[in-house]
């Protein structure tokens, strides 16, 4: 397997703005080539575009709108989850040896058909995600005692980091009891225990170890990867405290890149809601098992950015395609040391957390410098 | 770069039926696993959908409703060359060792929103297929004189191809008389030289080279892959009498595999529409320019069923993300010696070219024996 590199990144600023797909991917490109030295066009032999928008042949329209004429070129597309994923196939194209250069974009718009989970006939009504979320929580209270502050704290917390931010949606601090007065959307989610659809687009390019060494002289290695599905029904979740598919995909990502947990400078993770942060922290073992909210209070009460620098999915807003993507862009950018009041000290590990539907499928990346 | 070998086909009849995208999939699967021994559902590692279907997290809902948990699982979308581009992304992942057991599917339903050309706002009303088919037509007219019984011809050859083919949408034979008299659709372009829009599945099975050897003593092996997009819009296109995606993506199947275009003993290749298996048959360099219609001429008098054995699109109908897998079955079955009323003698070398889009995009696979 031929080692892959992260070497551009570029990002489109996180709206409420009604534009086409096609126009937030090109101001994600237009980022990226700003960015990064020593590509040009006909150096990429790979577009891959991320996205649960209905488009068809958008690899293609986005090739040619940029004079890009790749060999491989198509949409990938798995919810949430979609930019890692996108991702994951672009570092196979280039590790096999199949490609040298991919270029890949997530975008979404913030009325994306992929934001009601119409395929889970089993929620009936509940179709919105804020109803497993709510299940999560409650159960994640139940057995552990998780309080309405600890979710509040994960909020107040990743709104802050934002503030950092220049392309979040969201642009000022949340005090706790702000949050926890927001409008209760079910018995235990409030509106701002919540990340919020928008418009947004993101950009990575993927390269051979041989290309890396041309284009810059602080690349970002690809060292670990884990990805599973165990489901698409949220029904099939036995224990609604835990994360499976993430625990899974981080124990592969672990052993790949022979790193623990404990090795993590910084990491983006995947925080549709509040108490998706906290089952995280644990399910990716930062945190032992019921202890993820103290995990994010330390990081609160310390100004510690190390979970979730650029503000995670309820900082920043969350497109769905684009966020895998932008999560990436964070890291990259963190391990370069070109994250500039973000900057967390001395990062040179970090961790990826991309998730779709209530983690029946997750991937989690491992990032070194 | 491991060595990557198709072990395993299934298909669902090609129909007009109005049946879901899910049941369309689970078919061509059950056929599949009834097909191929030795593998159960926890070796499947990678589950890719293909489909230009507006359904999302499809490979997800097809895993769960299959009992598969895979680690790598999204959907693929590149229009008519979705099937292609699925299968490559399935090669990527085991070829580069991420992944040692790949299942692609590929369906559509036959009121696919791929169907109409909506990105292409170049074409004005013109957006329907038939169009660029028809400038097609008209060019190589011109240049070559090429006639209507020359493209009546390949529909005859490919209709009574389709008859030796269960899951054809089509099962009977039309005269050249007939094709010539069917309904004029463009002055250039008459209702059977163009293939069908229908519902139908298609699944393979990839693997790498150390599982292959416990499931099967006939595996198949990919040893090109060409793919090329020059464009999204048809306007971009200089010479209408030409593919300018196939010849490239041909140039580098052939070299990655060490082939000659005329070590192929058997080939699926897209067309669409009959002038395209003309054009292909030139641009693939079975033929030289403006030969094409003789080479295919040849084959329908001979009986030869080298070309699209399975009858291609226009004898099987065109269910968009299926379309490339189907060609990879047949292929695979042709190379396997089970093709039966079908089978070319001898076949050692099989070639698929899946294209989108008036060819702004192709693939071209070699498969070998």
């Amino acid at each position: 397997m031929r080692k892959v590199a992260l070497v551009g990144t570029g990002l489109a600023k996180f709206t409420k703005d009604d534009v086409s797909i096609e126009s937030l991917m090109l101001l994600a490109i237009k980022s990226l080539f700003e960015n990064t030295q020593n590509v040009t066009q006909k150096d990429i032999d790979v577009v891959l575009t991320s996205t649960s928008d209905n488009s068809k042949y958008l690899s293609s329209i986005i090739s040619e709108l940029t004079g890009l004429t790749p060999k491989i070129s198509h949409s990938v597309e798995s919810l949430c989850n979609s930019g890692a994923n996108s991702t994951v196939s672009a570092f196979a194209y280039v590790a096999s040896g199949l490609a040298d250069v991919a270029l890949v974009i997530g975008a979404e718009r913030f009325d994306s058909p992929g934001l009601v989970l119409e395929w889970d006939k089993s929620r009936g009504q509940y179709k919105h995600p804020i109803y497993w979320s709510s299940m999560f929580t409650k159960a994640h209270m139940r057995k552990y005692g998780t309080t309405k502050e600890d979710l509040a704290i994960v909020s107040a917390k990743n709104h802050k980091n934002a503030t950092a931010n220049p392309y979040a949606y969201f642009e000022k601090e949340y005090s706790i009891d702000e949050i926890m007065q927001s409008k209760n959307l079910t018995e235990d989610v409030r509106l701002l225990d919540c990340s919020l659809p928008c418009s947004g687009s993101a950009a990575i390019l993927l390269v051979s170890e041989e290309i890396a060494k041309k284009i810059t002289d602080c690349p970002i290695w690809i060292t670990g990867i884990g990805q599973k599905t165990i489901s698409a029904g949220f029904t099939k979740n036995t224990d609604l405290t835990t994360m499976k598919s993430t625990i899974d995909a981080a124990t592969d990502a672990y052993k790949m890149s022979n790193i623990q947990p404990t090795d993590i400078d910084v990491a983006e993770i995947h925080d549709a809601f509040t108490i998706c942060e906290i089952i995280e922290l644990e399910d990716l073992r930062f945190a032992k098992k019921g202890k993820g909210s103290n995990y994010a209070r330390n990081c609160y009460e310390t100004q510690d950015r190390k979970i979730n620098p650029r503000g995670g999915l309820i900082g920043s807003g969350h497109p769905l395609g684009a966020t895998g993507i932008a999560q990436i862009v964070e890291i990259v950018q963190q391990l370069q040391e070109k994250a500039g009041k973000r900057q967390v000290q001395d990062a040179k590990v970090g961790l990826v957390q991309n998730m779709s539907a209530a983690a029946t499928s997750s991937t989690v990346l491992i990032l070194q410098s």
